[in-house]
């Protein structure tokens, strides 16, 4: 009888959403490239000139000391470290081109670099929103929901350890319960805070027990990253640099992403934003290089533009598309995978939030972008994560990876034999051709109606969004965990309970 | 007096829209191909076959009397023609691969090939749609109105005589009252009808008495254009066959586009959906190369696909993508400028018609399609032509103009003075770099709406679609008519009452 209830579900879920099977994108077209070699050579110059001249203020004695080590040359009064060319040059080398990160279920592992692209779901937000219960702060079984219904969307290949934050739980352990049900309720790859050394250690120290391996395991075959963001203009503050130091020991990929919005925290040109994003990039790369050298990194960019007249961010702007694709030609000039974003600066789940959000992710596509973030979820210029945004991104996502799916052209699909069968002013929905097509000749939409006006009026009026609210709540519904592992769980579980003692014991000293 | 309330009027305008100016996009980038080039020889040989072996169905009887003069097989009891190799090749080659169609106002004229692009206006919808009145059969005084928004948007570079259907008006001469409002509300380029003879002809009179020139004038400078679409699969009705024939004896572009949805009038594949294209295309262009060696005539692509499970069809999806950019490709191969289309089958102006939209327009941006069709205002799969979809399309197509601009990499740009100016943690509002290129550093949008959340919100918690049903407005109590021209229009006008007679004369015998 359970198992009759079971397969009903399925049924009903393959019914109402119709989703392409896991998998990475792959775009086989050259990538465009609004940099000409020059270009990208004088961005190269002025953003080592920038280390050279002008340095970095490392607020992080450790990551200081570490470079003085490595021959930088530093002020330990200002926290500025001033860097060679050279230097620079010589450390980023190190990193290597691609690399793979594990996941759980081994089918969805992500190779990271060359012309794959993987889309990351939103990461970081302070509030939640669907249209049942409008935008508001998160609560962890919140968090989980959100976290269920990225694992039931394949469009959505990893997830991240801070969804949104759960404000429901005490700031210091957040994390926790957020890294649990990343292990345990999805099984793709996951990625970590780095805001701190005892977050990244716990990342570390969860992925270790998800993957019943010690720390030289997961060194081998790392199974979790991370992203530092450098606080433009050229800081990098205690926490992210000691988060990066810490995946770097792990050898853990670490992701280094300037926040270099023009016109606020870097110049007003698209070029003087790159220049500084650039220099940032590589410096956090060469101190990752420098604790552990060979390290997976990420080229990461996060380049877009500010409102001039009110100081607001800008996203999925001309200005984001073209920083987005000439930070991707400046991390392949590094030999570096390149992570960029799915953006969008829309308050609301509407058609702005779509065109910002197709700027973006056809940016990505287009300029051979292997990493990227908040590609599910992300509203409100990331300070909200939407239920219904998600579901929407799912589908622009998996229409990216359709698109560039290759055209098939050969005897059989070029069809002589069905045109031959069809008198003129006929129609095709007969021929054998056809029938043998029915079922996968074309993308199937996830939320896209379709339906001619009327059927669609008699069925609600339902516009995209609302559809959207229904989706997720149906996978919801029809979750299923992956691979519940008692012992697995409990550990962590286990692990979590210890670890909360022990900050609250930290708290009250 | 009169003169400071128009200047107010201005200002008005100036303060509320943000709008680049008037101007082709393009693109300076390599076009995106899905084709290697042996599949670009196997689709031509393919569609050659479909016209040596099955032909076309040319229901006109002067279409085919002229094929036939011209060498072809023709069997008039079917209505069959069958074409040689030789000779479709021979006609193609005559056609230029880039020309020039002149506006009213020379600045707005529109140059059609190579890699630029254009915005052409919606044309053909059942009904029209706003937010006030929805969706409804529309009136002349609504086209016109449409019209007039259409002038106002620099991002539409030209319209249609048949924007929608005004049902107040008896259907044999509606089209002369679109033509007056296109002729005199507009400046822009406007394309005719060439569903027969004799709109095609009230084309190109009124074309002639508004350039206030003769056929010989037209034909040496072409000032209008128009669209034939084939009866896919294989058969040319009469009415297009013999508008085609008007539009090549005058030496007005013709633009040729197979309707081949993809599964139900083509097969069900693209690669086949491309082969009945060609062979369709190429028909309807080596006829009016018949008729008229050296016409401007425009490769039509229009191939998306069905929903399998209902028939309906499907826009903007990546099959769209993929078809169009293919399109493209077959277009470049005979030296023809492409046309495609900005589609979308949403009912509502929500989401899926924004990334429904973007699929398309990037899919036109990065495949090199000359003329976008139905740029602005498509909504329904082209059964309504909608107010606030005008003002979203032209949001997105002047951000896909925006995005194509070359990124200017000088040292200026590269801004290491601006770098050296603030320090560590600092922002760049108030460098000189920055202050120097406030007013003009950055896209301004249209409708997009990037203020905080707080502040969206008390202004109301509008969305995109309600932003841009305020905009048309806007755009409609501000238009000034470009040019106005009593003798001109009264002449106009005299032509049509002329004809609204001889019609009804006709219709009464």
């Amino acid at each position: 009888m359970a198992r009759r209830t079971s397969r009903r579900r399925e049924h009903r879920a393959v019914d109402a959403i119709n989703q392409r099977p896991f998998g990475q994108a792959v775009n086989p077209y050259p990538p465009i490239e609004p940099l000409s070699a020059d270009h990208v050579a004088a961005i190269h110059d002025a953003s080592l000139t920038v280390l050279e001249e002008l340095g970095m203020e490392i607020l992080d004695a450790e990551a200081r000391e570490r470079l003085e080590r490595a021959g930088c040359d530093v002020d330990h009064g200002t926290g500025v470290v001033r860097f060679d060319r050279g230097f620079i040059e010589e450390r980023v080398a190190k990193a290597p081109a691609e690399f793979t990160v594990r996941a759980r279920n081994p089918a969805h592992s992500l190779h990271i670099g060359g012309n794959r692209i993987s889309f990351h779901a939103v990461g970081g937000p302070a509030f939640c929103s669907d249209l049942d219960k409008g935008r508001r702060s998160g609560t962890i079984a919140e968090v989980r929901d959100f976290l269920r219904v990225c694992q039931s969307l394949n469009a959505i290949h990893s997830v991240n350890g801070l969804v949104f934050a759960p404000l429901d739980q005490p700031a210091e352990v957040r994390h926790l319960d957020a890294y649990t049900a990343c292990a345990t309720l999805t099984d793709k790859v996951w990625a970590g805070s780095l805001l701190g050394r005892h977050r990244a250690a716990d990342t570390i120290e969860i992925a270790c027990i998800a993957f019943d391996t010690d720390r030289d395991g997961l060194k081998a075959e790392p199974a979790v990253f991370g992203n530092i963001n450098t606080n433009s203009p050229r800081r990098l503050d205690e926490h992210m640099a000691q988060g990066a130091i810490e995946f770097a020991e792990a050898g853990q990929p670490v992701v280094v992403t300037p926040f270099t919005l023009s016109g606020a925290m870097s110049p007003a040109t698209i070029a003087g934003a790159l220049v500084q994003q650039n220099a940032e990039a590589l410096m956090g790369i060469a101190l990752v290089q420098t604790v552990n050298p060979g390290t997976p990194t990420v080229y990461g960019s996060f380049t877009s533009n500010v409102d001039m007249r009110t100081g607001s961010p800008a996203f999925g702007t001309p200005e984001y598309v073209k920083a987005t694709m000439a930070s991707a030609q400046l991390a392949r000039h590094y030999g570096l995978p390149i992570r960029a974003s799915n953006t969008n600066a829309s308050n609301v789940v509407d058609a702005q939030a779509a065109y910002e959000s197709e700027m973006s992710i056809w940016a990505c596509a287009m300029g051979h972008v292997n990493l990227m973030f908040h590609a599910g979820g992300w509203l409100e210029g990331g300070l909200t994560a939407s239920f219904e945004k998600l579901v929407i991104d799912a589908e622009m996502l998996q229409m990216a990876a359709a698109m560039l799916d290759p055209l098939v052209v050969d005897d059989d699909s070029l069809g002589l034999s069905a045109i031959r069968e069809v008198a003129p002013g006929g129609h095709y929905f007969g021929t054998a051709h056809t029938m043998a097509r029915y079922e996968t000749a074309f993308y199937k939409p996830i939320v896209s109606d379709w339906r001619n006006y009327e059927t669609w009026e008699e069925a609600g009026s339902k516009d995209a969004t609302v559809r959207a609210n229904g989706i997720w709540k149906h996978l919801l519904a029809t979750y299923e965990q992956p691979g519940p592992n008692r012992a697995r769980d409990g550990a962590i579980a286990a692990y979590v309970e210890r670890r909360k003692r022990e900050i609250a014991a930290m708290a009250s000293t």
